[in-house]
């Protein structure tokens, strides 16, 4: 077996035993190999590295939350302090823009760990809840179990399974992490994981803290996935891959969040399009292209009403796809993922208005492509009509009415976002009601005005939505504290001694924590008096 | 086939179509029938019940919220009037003491039914949370779909599926309820069945809101719980049954929230024994015989340490179960599983101190029982002895020292308990740390002093636990305003204009209200001068 690089088990840097094979990425825009090669995992290494999580885990959680906070910040510290090298290795891996969206994608990454360290220190993720008549204080607490994260193709650092936003909810929640990494990136991966071990090894937590596997094979994923040593998994990827996981996780009660496939729907009003016709058809365009359209929340369908807005967006739009280069994509799976779908789309019915191809090698190149179907076809295979193309492409629904737009609204599963365009001046009032109130409960974030790409990073963010976008609608991938609540556990604490309570739930508060204390949010000391 | 009592579906009472069977609860103190007989569904009748609770779904989840607090309120005080009756038919189906338990259990059941109201009028459940600076506010909604409800045989009024904790969240929520009742109780089903459905007539809520199905059998039940009209499912019952219900729920989609078995560890520490150990055996006993042990809760294992405390306390506690008199259990079915759970535990090696039969008829009676084992040998099989024996049933484990002790902690599976009693004046103190540090992240409660049975209804309950005592760590089932949100959507709210929010959402805050603004709790309005 030919050399690869080192993995990270168990505190420190090591070879791979048995690798099953080596890999290594490609330079997205010629097709071409890159040194060095990595190693695919064998079901020994992956058993080391869980043994090692799980011997850390109780350690790891009775780490006090400082260091936890202060480890965060450094990782986000050093992977700044690299920030030129990372790029470089990460545009050479993905394609993504070296000037604009990676330096952007670094900055998010970073500010999130940042995030996380705050959320720790001010406690916020634990959720304080306390009964002083009953005797009752609870929290959100460590799992005490390794988190597995599974990093997708589509964003190198903010959701890399070592830097991202699941590894840094995973560990503000005090929970030793196995990183997969996605193997079209595997040097970013490397340089982050190196980044993260340098601040383990300046912290106080254990050093078996994080591991970091770049590739294993499918069975080897489902097994690692039923093992109930695991406290939780973290997947962003496709729905197949996320299925096959999530029945495995599923027989061994233990919970996956798994973030899967979107289309997320544009519904465009009568009234914004006569408006703002020309405008709407540029935003798309760039929304849909931005990153080559690998965006969880690409504008996969767009929906107007007939009339002569309607026809002028869709002449626009169809002249800006049509006039695009091909963009390049992460990988050649991309490519032929992106091929296969649009050849299933067309088989449903729909018809290329502009683009429909991939661009003959060298290289993973596709054309943007825009492609068309009647709100009544939609309507009779609504199934088939709402499969994910993941890349740069839009079906476009030409919907009779308003009152189609609706039923329109009504056939969609599940999905991250849904966006409504109304005119501002409230003259799509009544349109906007009925179609946002059947498409609320179907997707995790309803957008007025703009596109669905751009997940700011909020406490109110939901990057989430109905099954089958994810596996739960209840959670969100992105926004602390409440992404790091899904790697915790629900613990009460009943007529416990004071002294013997976690400092979240003591009498005396800490600086800044916000608790709900006999009904009512308040940062206040509780009274010892009260507690009668 | 006999004529049996009508089903409630689609907002009248109808006679079941194509019922499989008819079946009769019985007097548990004498095994013979009750009259009337009442309906196994067939599938014709549940897919009646789905599609009529899926239709309803839209418009309930958009019904005021006080709307739903008055409804809520109402079946509280409907279930109160009717107390006498309700009662009378518990005991009669249930045997549970009419003069204590059952009245207890009904107060209880509406005190729930009121906090639901009260968590509804206030929106606490919907806990916002606002970026005034990113235009996001995100809340917890309806799920817009029906909640399937499965009751347990343990708690007729209080976790009926028509009135107890899991139908008061879900209707909280505003989703529709199919309520399967458990069939050892069906006319106190019907009877709350009854009030709820009068409750609703007076109501603006759609009739459709609330379905009652008496029983149904288990294939019936996974193609239920696979359908993904569905929007979520609660369970409290037998592991084998919730993990069956679960595997068709995963692979839907469906969250299910699963409240399966627990056997209760409790921890006795050598000083609270020395002090305290007589009075420590008469509450164990009473804990364990209360409602003939029939408990979620019920202390299933004790453990204790060598030494002349330990010894005292196991000789009263052998004393104590060995004069007691047979206690009678639900059902034919509870008093089998209990013998066939007892002879398990006698295989796996445990030896019988007192009691550990059942009565030979009439009725279904069994000795409450006490078993043994040394700690080494729980710890040789601990996968078998820590097996639920649901009734009046304890294994005490007589621990060598502290350490194994710490070892016996380490080797429980989730459970939704765990509990440890320390001398008051701390003499325990270094043996609580060690074994509560490892019992914590095993239990959903860990409880100091005092008997595991007994859930309070307050916001800092947690009647929940690692799997596989239930099925997510992250939720309780008991509690306001915590227990609502398993059955609720996480719905984020971008760039919406503030008019067009939902009520919890706009600047203008509803009285009482408490939200997280900016990252602070506050029952303050929005300036809308923040948010430029």
């Amino acid at each position: 077996m030919a050399k690869s690089e080192n993995l990270l088990i168990d505190g420190r840097w090591q070879a791979a035993r048995e690798p099953r094979w080596v890999f290594r990425a490609e330079d997205p825009t010629c097709g071409q190999e890159i040194e060095p090669a990595f190693p695919v995992c064998g079901d020994g290494d992956i058993e080391r590295a869980l043994h090692a999580a799980s011997t850390a885990a109780p350690a790891l959680a009775a780490v006090p939350p400082a260091a936890i906070a202060a480890f965060l910040d450094d990782c986000a510290d050093r992977i700044d302090a690299d920030r030129d090298a990372l790029i470089a290795l990460a545009h050479t891996e993905t394609a993504l823009p070296a000037d604009t969206r990676l330096p952007g994608e670094l900055a998010r990454t970073t500010g999130q760990l940042r995030q996380a360290a705050r959320a720790v220190r001010e406690h916020a993720w634990t959720h304080p809840v306390i009964d002083t008549h009953a005797g009752l204080r609870a929290h959100y607490a460590p799992l005490a179990k390794p988190v597995l994260v599974f990093g997708p193709n589509n964003f190198p650092f903010a959701f890399n399974a070592i830097s991202g936003s699941d590894f840094a909810s995973a560990m503000a929640a005090r929970n030793p992490v196995i990183a997969k990494a996605h193997p079209s990136h595997p040097a970013t991966s490397q340089r982050l994981a190196q980044c993260v071990f340098a601040a383990l090894e300046a912290s106080v937590l254990p050093l078996a803290s994080v591991q970091m596997l770049y590739h294993f094979d499918n069975d080897s994923g489902l097994w690692l996935a039923a093992d109930p040593r695991l406290g939780a998994i973290a997947f962003t990827g496709s729905r197949h891959g996320g299925l096959a996981l999530k029945a495995a996780a599923d027989e061994a009660g233990i919970p996956m969040y798994a973030e899967m496939s979107s289309v997320n729907p544009v519904f465009l009003l009568p009234e914004a399009l006569a408006h703002n016709g020309k405008a709407l058809a540029a935003e798309l365009f760039a929304s849909c292209t931005m990153g080559s359209g690998q965006f969880c929340t690409n504008p996969g369908v767009v929906i107007v009403p007939a009339g002569a807005g309607g026809d002028a967006f869709s002449a626009e739009t169809q002249r800006l796809y049509a006039a695009a280069a091909p963009n390049v994509l992460f990988s050649r799976s991309v490519r032929d993922n992106l091929v296969r779908a649009l050849a299933q789309l067309r088989q449903a019915g729909a018809v290329v208005l502009a683009g429909g191809a991939a661009t003959s090698g060298p290289g993973y190149y596709h054309a943007p492509t825009l492609l068309q179907v009647s709100g009544s076809h939609f309507l009779a295979h609504a199934e088939q009509l709402q499969g994910e193309a993941f890349g740069p492409s839009t079906l476009l629904i030409q919907a009779d009415d308003v009152a189609q737009m609706v039923r329109i609204a009504a056939a969609f599963e599940g999905n991250l976002t849904g966006t409504l365009y109304r005119a501002e001046d409230g003259a799509d009032e009544a349109a906007f009601q009925q179609i946002a109130s059947v498409l609320r409960p179907r997707v995790g974030r309803l957008i007025a005005n703009k596109m669905p790409t751009g997940v700011a990073v909020s406490p109110a963010m939901n990057h989430g939505g109905p099954y089958p976008s994810t596996s739960h609608s209840g959670f969100t991938a992105v926004g602390m504290p409440g992404a790091i609540r899904r790697f915790a556990a629900l613990q009460c604490y009943d007529n416990v001694p004071e002294h013997l309570l976690p400092a979240d739930l003591r009498d005396h508060n800490l600086p800044g924590l916000q608790r709900c204390v006999d009904g009512h949010w308040t940062d206040r000391d509780i009274d010892a008096g009260v507690e009668a």
